[in-house]
C-alpha cells in the first residue's frame, strides 16, 4: 500500500503557469488564431502535464496489460480463453495490430501478463514481456469477486511499479489490454460509476448477437447484485468486479500521473481504467490524454464521465492499444507544433491587419 | 492540352479484385471482425487504388501549392497579400506548421509557386520550391474572370508535370496551398457546383468577423453573377472564379490518379481542387483520401459532395496541408495493416466459437 499512497499524494493538476506561458506563444504562431484547433489544445495540455515549454515526445511506450476473467464462464464473449495467451504470444511475436501500429508510430510496446489464464512462463525471457501475474485469470464476478482487496491493491501497483522501472526511458505512456471477456468487468465498472443501468451502457465487445448481448446485460447485472460494490471506493470496485489488467492500467495511469508524463489512454478497457484511477486521485484526469472513441457502446459515456473529448474516432474496437498508438503521432504533432513552429515576429510575417 | 487528355484517360476507378483480395486476408486478421474499423476501409482504398497487396507507403510527399488572388482587393480577408510571399519564405525555411506536420508524418514538402504576387525568385534556387507561376495573382473575380481558359489548363497541367516529375521516388501524394483570400474562390466554387446560395456556404476563412462574413457573400454572388462559370465545366469554372493554386492542386490530383497513386487531400482549398479534378474525371474520386474536416463552414459540404468520409476531425482550418500530413499516419497504419498483421492460421489463435 505504501507504493500506491505515494503516488497518490504526488498527483497534481496541471501547471496553470506553464499552460500560460504555452498559450502565449501559440497565440503569435504564423497561422489564424488557434487554427490547428484540437493540436493545439494538446499543446496546452502538454505543457501543463509535464510544466514544460518543450515537452518530450521521442521515447513513447505502451503498456499492454493482459489477463484472463472468470466470468467468460458464463459465455459473455464470442473467443474462447485460450485466445488471451495465444494473442499474448502474437503481440511478442510482433504480429498483431499494437505491433503494427506502434511500429507506424515508433512506440515500443511492453507487454505485461497481469494474470493470464494459461501458462506465459516460456515468453519471461523476452524482454518484452513482463510478469506481474496475480492469479491465473479473475473469479467469476457474476458470482463472487473478481479478485480480494489485496489483489486489487497489488494489480494497481504493479503498474506504478512498471511505470516507475522505464520511466526515465520514456516521455510518453500509453495504455492497451488484451483479456477475452473485459468488455463485461468494464461495463460493471462504468455502471457502477455513473449508476446507469447495465441495459444502457452494455456493448457488443468482440461481436455478440442481440441474444448474447441480452445474456451479457444479465451476467453484468447479477455481478452488480452479487458483489454490490462500493462506487465511490476505486479498489473495492476494482476487487468486486474488475480485472487484473483494468487494475494494471489504472496504475500506470496514476504513476505516469505521478511521474508527470502524459499518458494517453486506449479505448473502452482502457477508459474502465482510468475511471478506478479516477476514483483514487480525481486529479488524474488532468494528465490523461484520450486517444479515441470507441465504437464499443459504453465508451461515450465513459469519456463523457472522464470529461474528456478523443483525438479520434475510427470505429475501432479493438483495444490493444491500438488507438493509444495512432494518437502517440498527434501528441508528437502538438510538441512540435509549441517548439517549431515560427511566430509571427520570428518569421517577419505580417499580422491580420483588421 | 496533350497532358491534361492523357492524364484524364488514364485516370480509372479502384482495381475491384484488387480490392477484394485484400478484403479476403483482412477478414481474417487477428482481431474480432473489421475491429480496426475505418483504417481496414482505409486498406481496401489503397489496394484498391494501387492494385497492389503490398501498397507501398514509405516514401510520401505533401505538394504545397501557392498563389495570390486579385479578390483580396474587396476585403476579404483579414490578413494583406503579402502574407502569401512570407510564408512561402516560411515554408521554405522549415517554420511554418506544414514542416512541423511534415516532419512528424515523416513525410516530404515540396512547394510550388503558382503564381504568387511578391517577387520568389531568390528562393528558386532551393530545391524546396518550383515555378510555375502564371502570373502575379488572379483576376479580382468580383469584377472580372481570375484567369483566361489557356492559364486554367496550364495550371492543373502544371500539377500533373509535377506529380509526373517524381512519381518515381512518391509512393503517396498530399495537397496543401498557401494564398491569402482563397476561401473566396474556393467557396465560389463549391457553390457553383452544388447549387448552393453563398450564403449557405461561405466561412468565416482567417477568423473574420459578422459583418466582414455578410460582404465575403455578397463578393461571392457577384464573383458568380459577373462570371456566370458553366458549372459543368472544370476549367470554365477553374478560370472565372478559381485560383492558380486550386488547379495545380486540381493537377496534382488527377496526375496522382493516373499514376494509380494515393492522393492525400487536406482541407477546404484542396477540396475545391478536387471538386474540379471531379468534374474533369468523375473517376478520381475513387484515388482520393479525405484526410480532415476542416473548421471552414463550407468543407462539410464538400466532402458530401465528393462522397468522402473525412478521416480526421480536430477544428483545424490552417490549410497549408497539415491535415494532409497527420493523415499520411494513417495511411501508412492502413497499410501496415495489410501486411504486417497476422491471420488468425498464422498466429495459431483460436477463431470465434459463436
Amino acid at each position: 500500500m505504501r507504493i500506491l499512497e505515494q503516488t497518490l499524494e504526488r498527483i497534481r493538476s496541471q501547471d496553470t503557469a506553464a499552460r500560460q506561458t504555452a498559450k502565449d506563444r501559440l497565440d503569435q504562431l504564423t497561422m489564424p488564431h488557434w487554427a490547428m484547433g484540437r493540436i493545439l489544445d494538446l499543446s496546452l495540455d502538454l505543457a501543463g502535464i509535464t510544466g514544460s515549454q518543450r515537452p518530450p515526445y521521442r521515447r513513447r511506450t505502451i503498456i499492454a496489460m493482459a489477463a484472463d476473467h472468470g466470468v467468460v464462464a458464463e459465455g459473455v464473449s464470442r473467443y474462447p480463453q485460450e485466445v488471451t495467451a495465444q494473442m499474448v504470444h502474437n503481440f511478442v511475436a510482433g504480429g498483431a495490430s499494437i505491433n503494427a501500429m506502434a511500429r507506424q508510430a515508433r512506440t515500443d510496446v511492453l507487454v505485461v501478463d497481469m494474470g493470464v489464464a494459461g501458462d506465459l512462463s516460456a515468453l519471461y525471457a523476452n524482454e518484452k514481456l513482463v510478469s506481474k501475474r496475480i492469479g491465473a485469470g479473475t473469479g467469476n464476478i457474476a458470482k463472487e469477486p473478481a479478485m480480494s482487496r489485496q489483489e486489487a491493491v497489488r494489480a494497481i501497483e504493479a503498474g506504478i511499479e512498471i511505470v516507475n522501472s522505464i520511466a526515465d526511458e520514456v516521455d510518453v505512456f500509453g495504455t492497451g489490454d488484451m483479456g477475452i471477456g473485459n468488455t463485461t468487468p468494464s461495463t460493471a465498472i462504468l455502471a457502477a460509476v455513473t449508476g446507469m443501468v447495465p441495459a444502457d451502457v452494455t456493448g457488443v465487445g468482440t461481436g455478440i448477437d442481440d441474444t448474447q448481448l441480452l445474456h451479457k446485460i444479465r451476467v453484468i447485472e447479477a455481478a452488480l447484485q452479487a458483489n454490490r460494490p462500493d462506487a465511490s471506493d476505486g479498489i473495492d470496485l476494482l476487487a468486486k468486479v474488475g480485472g487484473f489488467e483494468i487494475g494494471g492500467i489504472a496504475g500506470v495511469i496514476l504513476g505516469a500521473a505521478a511521474q508527470r508524463k502524459p499518458v494517453v489512454i486506449d479505448g473502452f478497457i482502457s477508459t474502465a481504467g482510468a475511471l478506478i484511477a479516477q476514483l483514487l486521485a480525481p486529479a488524474v484526469t488532468d494528465n490523461l490524454i484520450a486517444a479515441h472513441r470507441s465504437a464499443e457502446r459504453g465508451h461515450r459515456t465513459a469519456l463523457a464521465h472522464l470529461k474528456k473529448e478523443p483525438l479520434l474516432d475510427l470505429d475501432m474496437r479493438l483495444g490493444e492499444g491500438t488507438g493509444a498508438a495512432l494518437a502517440m503521432n498527434l501528441v508528437e504533432a502538438a510538441a512540435r507544433l509549441l517548439t517549431e513552429v515560427a511566430t509571427f515576429e520570428e518569421a517577419t510575417v505580417s499580422e491580420a491587419k483588421m
